[in-house]
């Protein structure tokens, strides 16, 4: 078993105003899935994309919104959200602190 | 994309005072893993088990002890673990409160 604290896995700039923590990986030996903890600063806004993966996301801190195929949805402190692969999607924190979710994903070949 | 507060997934009992909410999963389309929640009671003790599959957890709330082949690892908000597959492990909560946890697991044939 391996136990780490998120908050001391080392935050990987995606832009000056968000980043993302690969808490659990191949690193860790895991076989076949990726946990990370993405945060957005206040403001932060993650335009539309997609990828060919699934994301199983569970927001653990703070506001926003996620937009995919069809709409806006909230997120805050216990929404989870199932994003299937292939579906355009983004993010913005919409609130006054960090917006921090995990986001499982399958290992990339 | 599917939005859902995990508190009002139904909470599936393990046993009397220990249950576990399915939040995303093959009915949600998922294609390769699971995200559950897991609860344990004030005092709830779940004994050594093991299975030929691997957890990603993330403590949400509460405070509590898991225990795996080389000891006991505390579990708190923002503690990860990587159980591999295999490794015999069990939990206990050792806080006055709900220990709450997200374990991801492969999906099982």
């Amino acid at each position: 078993m391996l136990s780490k604290d998120f908050h001391n896995v080392q935050l990987e700039p995606v832009a000056e105003d968000k980043g993302i923590r690969w808490v659990i990986g191949r690193p860790e030996g895991a076989p076949n899935f990726a946990m990370r903890v993405i945060e957005f600063q206040p403001g932060a806004v993650f335009e539309t994309h997609q990828h060919p993966y699934e994301h199983e996301i569970m927001v653990i801190e703070g506001q926003g919104v996620a937009h995919g195929a069809e709409g806006e949805v909230e997120m805050r402190p216990g929404i989870a959200l199932y994003i299937p692969p292939n579906e355009p999607h983004g993010y913005r924190n919409t609130g006054d602190g960090l917006l921090r979710f995990i986001c499982v994903i399958p290992h990339q070949e």
